[in-house]
């Protein structure tokens, strides 16, 4: 069996951790999101994908949350010192990252086979796949314009009033040929950002097709609970978009999208079969399942190692797979 | 006035820095070996013009003797970590300046409009010229056959036996414009290797015509004092070359290279005019003169920040330009 992990960063990598753990690396594959790089300094910068990387390595910086852990900012003083950009933080040793990826890349080797360089350096024996190999670029709009996803979260701090989204790139994109669409019995949908997390990577031509091809179940974890996002601006945006931040309108958000409709129509089947919901929303449950959604109770706010562990556990039991689930 | 200071690294840098003290921005150009250059980890190297930009910013390392003064070391440790080449040691401070000339050069800027953007931003207030914009790249040939200069000097560690050098692409190389050549009232070769600091500069077209066409005075300070390279490799080559390890030696190197003449031939006029020779040295004095070269006694071995006045004020005076030389 294999699971197909779809994940932006931080929160989703706390999931995939968990899953890391309990799935060997022949039986779980992560898909992240690449809607967050972009080109700074001349490096290619994959967020989402070095945050998994280090966390799977278990070398990420556990406070920052992003970057990885003992990190020193020497490059970046002196870059300050030489006038050059510093919103965006690169430490000394996550540069030896970046310097290797465009070596890689600049070799003409894909992101997926850079990634996967990287990855074996620091240890890591799952398969992280970017969602393509081809450029996504998540731009955020706001009542300030559209701004390139990087300048919204990182330089802007999420401060603009989100208004909507688009994937410039996304449809001529082609999904990473190297997802095993064939042989998936699971898809995780983590508890990442639903509108630049998750739908970025729904939004590779082939992604959604792929996943309902292999007739697996697919379970979203939701990255709103009690009312407010674990982490980032997930809640945020749902107020400014107009809808309540309830993990309600999350699984609607799921519950919406299709797979095989004609363009531009909301036919198609449905993608996502199932929903996990925080402990302290369980009176959600009914409206969820009323949106034809399998529901399933966890506590899935992960502050341990173990609760990303149990997590984990859950959502394996809750997509059937749980049995199969060998350890590492 | 304005007095050209022809240097490599180091060695060099010492009496630039003594320049630089006695004689203000207007007065005075450093003109830099980039034979040395290369392309390393997509970073563009430079290693004798990032040696004097950090010595004249006072921010050299004064131990090693290149790189930055107080320099950190983790993105090296990270990079080794993740497989890449380490033989050649960026610093963490120093791959900031990498980082912007990257940026300046992907600009289409030059790199005499990187160097002067850099030297700014670390404070230098003197002009730091390239000796062209165009790429010059030293080869170092030995028994071992040809190697580019950097794998000669930092990866094998001046090891194999030299047989000779060129200098690739300096046929076709302009000589930087904005060397001054009109001004210029006296030229310095300053305490480097003969064969791989100075001469490559010398072998741009353009440069020994515009320096003689000045008629200014040319004065070389030996690198070698009492049959010893002072730093670096200058004595093992000589050996190596079946010359002996001597100032005279040097002086002679010198004293046969002439400007003007047809190609091929050893005719036109001779380039250096005036031999600095330590105190050490006063023995060989006699030789030195009969090669038609004026000399004059100093203390060359600068030890000491006075010591680099010292003898910048020696040379001015040799050069006839003492009196005009005013504080910065």
């Amino acid at each position: 069996m294999t699971i197909l992990a779809l994940t932006g960063g931080v929160g989703g990598a706390k999931l995939c951790l968990g899953l890391a753990r309990v799935l060997s690396p022949e039986d779980v594959v992560f898909v992240v999101n690449t809607g967050d790089d972009f080109e700074h300094l001349g490096f290619h910068i994959s967020p989402d994908v070095d945050t998994l990387t280090y966390t799977l390595a278990d070398a990420a910086n556990p406070v920052a949350g992003w970057g990885r852990q003992g990190e020193t900012w020497h490059f970046m003083e002196a870059l300050e010192e030489l006038g050059g950009e510093t919103w965006f933080r690169l430490g000394d040793k996550d540069l030896a990252l970046h310097v290797r990826r465009r070596e890689f890349l600049a070799a003409g080797q894909s992101l997926t086979a850079a990634t996967a360089h990287i990855a074996q350096g620091l240890g890591v024996r799952h398969r992280i796949l970017p969602m393509s190999d081809d450029p996504v670029r998540t731009f955020v709009h706001t009542r300030d314009g559209p701004l390139a996803f990087q300048h919204y979260f990182v330089r802007d701090r999420c401060a603009p009033e989100v208004t909507g989204f688009d994937f410039h790139g996304a449809a001529s994109a082609s999904v990473n040929p190297a997802i095993p669409f064939e042989q998936v019995t699971g898809v995780v949908i983590c508890p990442s950002n639903p509108f630049v997390s998750v739908d970025p990577v729904l939004a590779v031509p082939g992604m959604g097709e792929g996943i309902r091809r292999s007739g697996a179940p697919v379970v979203a974890v939701s990255p709103i609970v009690g009312g407010a996002a674990i982490k980032g601006p997930t809640a945020k945006m749902m107020q400014e978009l107009g809808v309540p931040a309830t993990t309600v309108e999350v699984a609607k958000h799921y519950a919406q999208r299709t797979v095989g409709g004609a363009p531009g129509t909301v036919g198609g089947a449905p993608l996502v079969t199932g929903f996990v919901i925080d402990a302290v929303d369980t009176d959600a449950e009914g409206e969820v399942q009323a949106l034809g959604l399998a529901t399933t109770v966890a506590q899935t706010v992960m502050r341990s190692l173990d609760d990303r562990v149990d997590l984990a556990r859950v959502v394996l039991d809750f997509l059937g797979a749980g049995a199969a689930a060998s350890g590492p």
